[in-house]
């Protein structure tokens, strides 16, 4: 139990990084810039990067297009491509407004995996047009991260990519959230001394990255039966009338929920030993008391954005053993910061023509192995980004299961990955600091 | 005269960019690189750059769409599209073996103007996809690019986009290419004592750029009419059957070459003081016997890449006082690069909403004022890059034309752009020279 002023000082805190962040983004415009990473010694340097020396590499690709990766930066070119309309727990807000977020994706995709991620906001919301503009688009690209796109097109849309265009292609909100999470259910499970095969789950919400989740818990042994699925109207059964034409619920209907349940959240919880919520910003989305009626030791993933669906405290009034939610300045930061920029980052080393489920698992199993290799407890369920070595132990689990599942371009040994995404790391954050501590990134004011 | 040996030497030298581009594209693996710009102290701060703060950002561009502009850097970021269907004089070679000269066109825009230049292939060729793209893409930029798409699309592509997106459209081988090439004949024509608007003028070429510097040539005083046009079947006329259902050349037939010449490019430099060759790439396009036919003082542009349609040693052999070509390697570089970087840098910091004709003039002459100012000759019609401040008054010249012609956001003095631009152009350059010497950027290989 916490007094009312806890509360208060709590809440107050979790305003602080909105409060500071309309301070900052004024002063720095922006969040990432393009820089040349190739040597301009002088002017005459143009004649070998541009006209006419350029010439002689464009017909060297033209002849054999695959050299296109040595002689460009496609191979660590990802785009971040988004149309607005799931963005944060703030929904539809559109191209403009979802700008502020994908910058930011880019510079966690730099910073964590070393990897250049282009925000690319789409002035369109049709499920169509996004498909063909990501393949117009996909010739400078190494990879292709689809992000904020709402549930349910988001499904078609990377249905349709993920095979077709050679390069990865992936909906972070889709297998970037549910490989972190699966991860910490991992992990909880091993904390509290429960099998995660043994276990009832409760789902909240429906979406892009629950609906991955439950299939990739299904290929851990989990039974879907003991799933429980709830939509924004309720829990999800056979008897509801309004899911038989529903292509992604309607299999969920009949796969899961064994006893067929009906009714609210509150009765999806009932003698759970997992809830994992990714449904709407809260607070109050889940109920302390509802949190008392879960089996003992409950675990609970309160992983909406911008507000978790019931506070970390509050859960832990109503009884529960481990909290995880999506934000970074709470304990256990189920977010998908710790999945991203590694997947990638193992995905283009292989040069991956794709990222399969198998990939994603084999990166919840290395994220839930660093964790463990760390101060492991129930309120580090996860391991941090700041976890020496996390980003580069994830990215070689990817690239060796892209091997061995016959999807990568490049045969590498643990090793030489290994070297190679910790060089590129590396490089990234201190390139940072350096231009920190040289003055070409003011400091923040106090 | 020259002699052979020294012809054979010529020759050599300008072989030598691309092979060395071809040992140096390998080890660099492409030419830019995306970095964060706002400070990163500790893991801590992605709570303002990324979720939970980003929200509020997000949402005050919600409300208010243009503060997009204060939020994010879409105001100093531009898209460089391509479709790779006329690339360099290489012609259609396609997207991916376009990549490397965008690449090269990023590391320009932002080591000559500090602007953000993303390189984006087109898997299309379709004009109405690709304007289609363009516009599904505009949300995250504060300018376009368009790039080596071959004509006559290119001109239906940029009139279409040129006034209907609210940000600056421009196809850099249509306005950028014609400004430089003015800028070098407004100081051609005084270096021989001319005057501009006296002269019979060739244009080899009826390409995006020689179009766009007739309209340009005739807003400077030019009579179309001592103008003779060549496009590859020969001389433009009205007597030419395959003209008269051509949007782009049949107007051209009608208002150009008074005496209504026939034949080929040798027939249309009879008597010319001036020929701007935007063609194919040479040598032998244009020869040395067909320069001497030219007016006294003759003025050649021989732009083509990546070889000249002449070389200027054998236009020199012809008695062509002044001859200019798009190479770096050569003296009179009439190279696209000593304009972009400076128009958009300018359209950029005014917010233009678009880049009209008046402001490519304005850049023309502030061009052919730089060069003047400095170490005039027949050498040295055009600066070069390495010019101190041609780029921050170049980008003044084109932000108060923007703010007198009413397509300006926001107002300045010419004291306060000059001051933004050169700033901005200085701290690339200098963190150019900062990554190189702290290691960032291995140097190149002897």
């Amino acid at each position: 139990m916490i007094d009312d002023k806890t509360r208060e000082l709590n809440l107050e805190r979790a305003e602080l990084p909105g409060k500071r962040a309309m301070k900052l983004h004024p002063i720095y415009k922006g969040k990432i810039e393009i820089v040349p990473k190739c040597p301009i010694s002088s002017f005459d340097d143009f004649a070998v990067w541009y006209t006419p020396g350029v010439a002689e590499p464009c017909l060297a690709i033209k002849s054999e297009p695959d050299s296109v990766f040595d002689y460009t930066n496609k191979g660590n070119s990802i785009a971040i491509i988004s149309d607005g309309s799931r963005v944060l727990g703030l929904g539809d807000i559109g191209p403009k407004a979802g700008l502020p977020v994908m910058e930011g994706k880019s510079l966690l995709f730099k910073y964590l995996g070393g990897v250049d991620a282009v925000p690319i906001m789409l002035d369109t919301k049709d499920k169509d047009e996004i498909v063909r503009t990501c393949k117009i688009l996909a010739p400078s690209f190494g990879g292709i991260n689809l992000e904020d796109i709402e549930s349910p097109k988001c499904f078609a849309i990377l249905d349709e990519l993920r095979d077709s265009l050679g390069i990865p292609v992936w909906h972070d909100d889709q297998q970037g959230t549910a490989a972190v999470v699966l991860a910490g259910l991992i992990n909880s499970a091993k904390i509290v001394g429960k099998k995660l095969s043994d276990m009832r789950i409760t789902l909240v919400g429906s979406g892009a990255a629950n609906v991955v989740l439950i299939r990739l818990l299904r290929m851990e042994g989990v039974d879907p039966r003991m799933m429980i699925v709830v939509d924004s109207k309720g829990i999800i059964n056979r008897r509801r009338g309004d899911l038989e034409s529903d292509p992604v619920k309607w299999p969920l209907a009949l796969d899961t929920n064994e006893e067929q349940r009906g009714g609210t959240i509150e009765e999806s919880l009932k003698d759970s030993d997992a809830c994992v919520a990714l449904s709407r910003s809260g607070p109050g989305v889940i109920k302390t008391e509802w949190i008392a009626r879960m089996a003992d030791n409950a675990i609970v993933f309160a992983c909406a954005n911008p507000i978790p669906e019931i506070w970390p405290w509050e859960a832990k009034e109503g009884g529960a053993k481990i909290v995880a939610t999506g934000r970074s300045d709470l304990p256990n930061q189920a977010n998908n910061s710790l999945g991203f920029p590694g997947i990638f980052r193992g995905a283009l080393d292989v040069r991956a023509t794709t990222i399969t489920d198998g990939m994603c698992i084999a990166a919840s199993h290395e994220l839930a192995s660093v964790a463990r290799d760390g101060n492991f407890n129930e309120e580090r369920i996860l391991p941090t980004m700041e976890e020496e070595d996390l980003y580069p132990r994830e990215s070689v689990a990817v690239g060796i299961k892209a091997i061995e599942e016959k999807v990568a371009t490049i045969h590498k040994s643990r090793e030489e990955l290994f070297s190679t995404a910790s060089s590129v790391i590396k490089r990234a954050r201190n390139l940072h600091k350096s231009m920190l501590s040289s003055g070409f990134i003011e400091p923040p004011p106090p």
